[in-house]
Parts: structure tokens; C-alpha cells; sequence
């Protein structure tokens, strides 16, 4: 008889797709995963990204010259381009070309190094270490990085609407794939679960509220990465519906994994500072469930992303070994 | 004989129409103005584009509120709406409907609005009034200030994709005019002007550097807005140019005005400190060439301008009627 385990993550549905909760038969998801591995496909893409990135960014002795070296500086700091990698994978998962979504792809990881710079200022989480590195208000001061931030999210929008590379792509298919990773971006997304984060800090919060944080913190971008690459290579509407289940469970499933890696994982390896969310006396999963529940909870929740994907032929294998890739990094 | 006079202005054409220079005939700018007094016009824009900004703003009771309170709080503190009618009057101007551009012009106050919430911040301008009230840091906090300028650039791009309300302009048209605006922020854009601004702080700089400050830092977005209009209007490529000229030639008048009321302004009608940049040692026009010369080259630019729409019909009017205000604007 199939074990039926109810996964208690009703706030990715709650908002988005009208579920309150999801069930799944984990023997169903005996899924045999053929191709690259997870670790040859990420580092394909990962070359492939930073390839672009020297492209689709201005070069380091672009006048001014002290915002560009900043914006170079955090980009180019290294990063396993995760999301970008998805961007790529999901494309490919409903039969698109990595390469013509390249520049969103690029563009996600602008995203991502913009909202790290602006959460290690001293003003939020005041961090001094970040891909192995000072942070960048440490290297260019605070001024500056603020203005870096500001200049690497406006840069995504740059090379998300300027079609150039994206020519097999309809404008209404990147008007909307824009829209998207903007929504996912703005105050009742990303930076609405940053607020909520910052608010929470020292205080007793809910399971809820935790839920919340992950979920809009870290998941949606995730989740918004999967479902652009979807929408540029134009998926079904069912298809990215599947997508978007597979991103939210991946999303929040991964900042699980960085909660557990802020007690157990290895400074010179994740190249940041270890035990800052105890020290900032941040909730966590761990201090909510303790380390092997949230290593369960993870393991979950990557398993019902990849039972999500049922419906996939073998092209979205890359995407199903980042999901199991998820749980496994140590870094 | 008709008197030439060279305008100096090269740094608006040295990186977007590839002239150096650009002569006028001063007598061939005697344009008739009809129809609503730019006042009149501003007033009746001004009432639309607040109408608009409740509309695509999440409200103050949206989760998480203390951000939307944040971002209500700074983009409905006044201000005169001049970007968003702009881009309203460009769309008029080449036979475009005011009310199919009003997402576009709603994002451009809350880009407007996004940047004099970052500039106001301690690590750059640490200015403690605007519009007539506390700066937003001020109140809510440097974190809160920093999220909701990054909340309101991301909710501009939100409004500019969503092609909501924009149903009568192809999605190759918003893309494209998505793409100008994101173009006119960014690092080699208004933040490179930003950051010349801060570097050139309490040093001697050249009228160039001061040129290129004014130019980035303030013209570029008004320009973008302008040539928004008519990219969704549908504009010709020669009305483009023209709209380019005139919003690159109004742009630096602004910024100039704007240096002179800095000395000669009320405070309590201006909304914020005056005198501040004598204060923080700014270079500035009047600082530069005097506040006679400063007001003579604003008033010669705002003639060139209206001299670029010497090709348009009546209905570039309240364009016109807005150039000449610029000019004579106490506030």
C-alpha cells in the first residue's frame, strides 16, 4: 500500500495556486534520472552564465568607473548561478534552447547579486563576508553599494527587455516573462518576505511566519526563475503550472538547506559567515524543528518537486538532478 | 540678420545623436501657444497620474504594511508630477491617448520617487526634508528607506510590464519603451550621474563633469519619459529624434532651474532644505556661471527645445506650454 504523507506548505499554495494542502505517494516517485549530473550541469551552465555576464554587463573602465568595478566585483565574486542554471533547465525541461534564454538567465543573477549586496549593508543584515569575500559596502563603502544594487537590478531589467539575443523569443512572451520576475521582486514578493525577516529578528515567531519568510525571501525568485525560462520557450499553461509547483516546493526546500548549512556547513566552502542567523537571533528551521526534521522537511519537499514534474519527459532531467542537488550541496 | 548662437551642450549629443554642437536661430522659435496654460495642464495630469498611483500601488494594509506605508508615504508626499505628465504630453503630441500611457507614467514618479529615497539617505545625500516633509529614512528607518526604493523601482518595472491598461499598444512597443526607461537608470544612465555627483563632493570640478552630472543624473530619466510617450504612441523615428532633442534640451534646463531655486527658492514652496548644496559643497550652475548666466542658458535651452518641435502640430502644445514652464517654475 502507497504511504501517503501529507507536507504541510500551505503558504506556497495559499497565495498561488489556491491548494491548501498537497498530497503525495513518495512511491511514485521512483523517477530514474538519465544525462548529465547535476554537478556537469551546473557547471556547463555555470560557464556558460559567467560567459554572458562579461557580455551583458559594462566593463569595469565604463566611466564611471568606481560603480562598474563595484557591480563586477559582486557578480564576478563567484556564486553557484542556481538560479540562472534554472532559467535554463526549465527552458529546456518544455523543449526551448538554453541559449535563447541566456540573457534571462544572466539577468537572474544580477537579481541575485543585487538583492545579497543590499541585504549585507549595515542598515539590514550588516554582514562582512560574502562569496568568500568582504561585501561590497566593505570594499566601495555604502554609498556606493547601495548604488550598485540599484544599478544591478535596473541592469536585469536592461537585459530582460532588450530582445537582443532573444530573437527566436515573441515580445509578448518576454513582456510577460518580465512581468513575472518583476512581481516576484517587488513588496508583496521578495522584498515583502526581507521586510518581514528584518521585523521578526529577536522575536518568537510562528511556524507560519518562518513559512512566510523562506517562502517569499528566497522561493519566489526561485520560482520565478523556473517559470520564465517556461514562458520564454512558450510551455503550456499546464506545463507551467507543473513548473511553478516544482519552484515553489524547490524554493523553499533550498532555503531550508541554507538554514541547516548556517549550523553545519563549512565557512571557506559556503564563503560566508557561519552561525550569523544564531548571532542575528534569526528563526530558522532548525531552531524551529531541530536539524534532522528540517533535513526531512527538505528531503520532502524535493521529492514532491520532482513528483510534480510527472508529467515531463526526460528533458527535464537537468531540472529533476538540481532538485535532488538541492538538498545534497554542502556549499 | 538673424542671430546665431551656439549652444554648448555637446554631452547631450556626444552619446546619443552624434553631434557636437547645435546652432539656432532664435527668431525662428517665435511659436504661437494655444489651448491649456501649462499650469492648467499640469493641474488636470497631476489629478489623473494621484488617481493612477492609488490604482497600481499595492495599498497600506497589503502584507507586509510597514513597507507599503513606507512607499505610500514618499511617492503621495506631493511633488508636481512632471515625469509621469510628460510622458503624457509626448504620447499627445504624436497623436497618442493620454490614458493609454498612464501605467508608464504612474512608474515614472515611482522611479522619480525611488531615487530621491535612496539619494536622501545618509551614506549619500543624509537630507532630512522633501517635499515638505521628513525623508523617508527619517521616518521609517534606513533599512525601511532602502527596501522601498528598491520596492518602488521594482513596482515601476511591475506597472510597465503588466500591459494592463495598455491593450491598444502592440507588446513590441511596451517591451521596447520598457527597455528605454530601464536604459535611462542604470549605471551609465541617472546612477552614473548619481555617483559622479557623490564623487565630485568638495572638489573643483570642470563645466563638463558638472554637464554630464546634470545631464545623467536628472535629464536622462526626463528624456526617457518623453521618448516613452511616443515609443507607446507609436511615434515616427523622426518625431523620436525630435522628442529626443526636446526632452535632452529640458532636461538640463530643469536641473539648472532647479540649482538656482536651490539659492533663490522658498523653502516652504520647494519642500526641502535650501541651500543644501551650497552646504555639501555641489558644484552648480549658478556656483559655476553666476545666477544671471545660469538663468540665460536655462531660458536658451528651453527656445532650442521648443525649436525641436518645430515639425509637430498644435497638439504639442501642452509640451511646449511645459518646456516654457520649466523655465519660470518657483518650485
Amino acid at each position: 500500500m502507497a504511504r501517503t504523507i501529507k507536507v504541510d506548505c500551505w503558504w506556497i499554495y495559499g497565495n498561488i495556486l489556491l491548494d491548501k494542502q498537497y498530497y503525495w505517494k513518495p512511491n511514485n516517485c521512483l523517477i530514474l534520472l538519465s544525462g548529465l549530473s547535476a554537478s556537469q550541469y551546473l557547471s556547463e551552465g555555470k560557464k556558460l552564465i559567467d560567459e554572458g555576464i562579461s557580455d551583458l554587463l559594462p566593463n569595469g573602465k565604463a566611466y564611471p568607473e568606481s560603480i562598474h568595478e563595484a557591480m563586477r566585483y559582486s557578480l564576478l565574486a563567484g556564486g553557484k548561478r542556481l538560479r540562472p542554471v534554472l532559467v535554463m533547465a526549465a527552458s529546456e525541461a518544455v523543449g526551448g534552447d538554453r541559449q535563447a534564454v541566456l540573457p534571462f538567465a544572466v539577468a537572474a543573477e544580477m537579481i541575485h547579486t543585487y538583492t545579497l549586496i543590499h541585504d549585507d549593508l549595515p542598515a539590514l543584515d550588516n554582514d562582512d563576508l560574502r562569496r568568500g569575500k568582504p561585501t561590497n559596502h566593505k570594499v566601495f563603502g555604502e554609498a556606493t553599494a547601495i548604488l550598485a544594487g540599484d544599478a544591478l537590478l535596473t541592469q536585469a531589467f536592461i537585459v530582460m527587455t532588450r530582445a537582443a539575443g532573444m530573437e527566436s523569443v515573441p515580445p509578448g512572451c518576454i513582456l510577460k516573462a518580465t512581468h513575472e520576475m518583476a512581481g516576484a521582486l517587488g513588496s508583496t514578493g521578495m522584498i515583502g518576505g526581507q521586510v518581514v525577516d528584518l521585523e521578526s529578528e529577536g522575536k518568537p515567531i510562528t511556524a507560519e511566519t518562518l513559512e512566510y519568510i523562506h517562502i517569499y525571501k528566497t522561493g519566489f525568485l526561485i520560482r520565478a526563475c523556473i517559470r520564465c525560462g517556461g514562458i520564454l520557450s512558450q510551455a503550456t499553461e499546464g506545463q507551467l503550472n507543473s513548473l511553478s509547483r516544482f519552484g515553489a516546493h524547490i524554493g523553499l526546500a533550498f532555503q531550508i538547506i541554507d538554514d541547516i548549512l548556517d549550523i553545519t556547513g563549512d565557512q571557506e566552502k559556503l564563503g560566508k559567515d557561519i552561525g550569523s542567523d544564531l548571532t542575528k537571533d534569526k528563526a530558522t528551521y532548525p531552531a524551529l524543528y531541530g536539524l534532522e526534521e528540517s533535513k526531512r522537511k527538505a528531503e520532502e519537499l524535493v521529492e514532491v518537486s520532482i513528483e510534480c514534474l510527472k508529467e515531463f519527459d526526460d528533458r527535464a532531467d537537468p531540472l529533476r538532478e538540481i532538485a535532488r542537488f538541492f538538498v545534497q550541496r554542502t556549499f
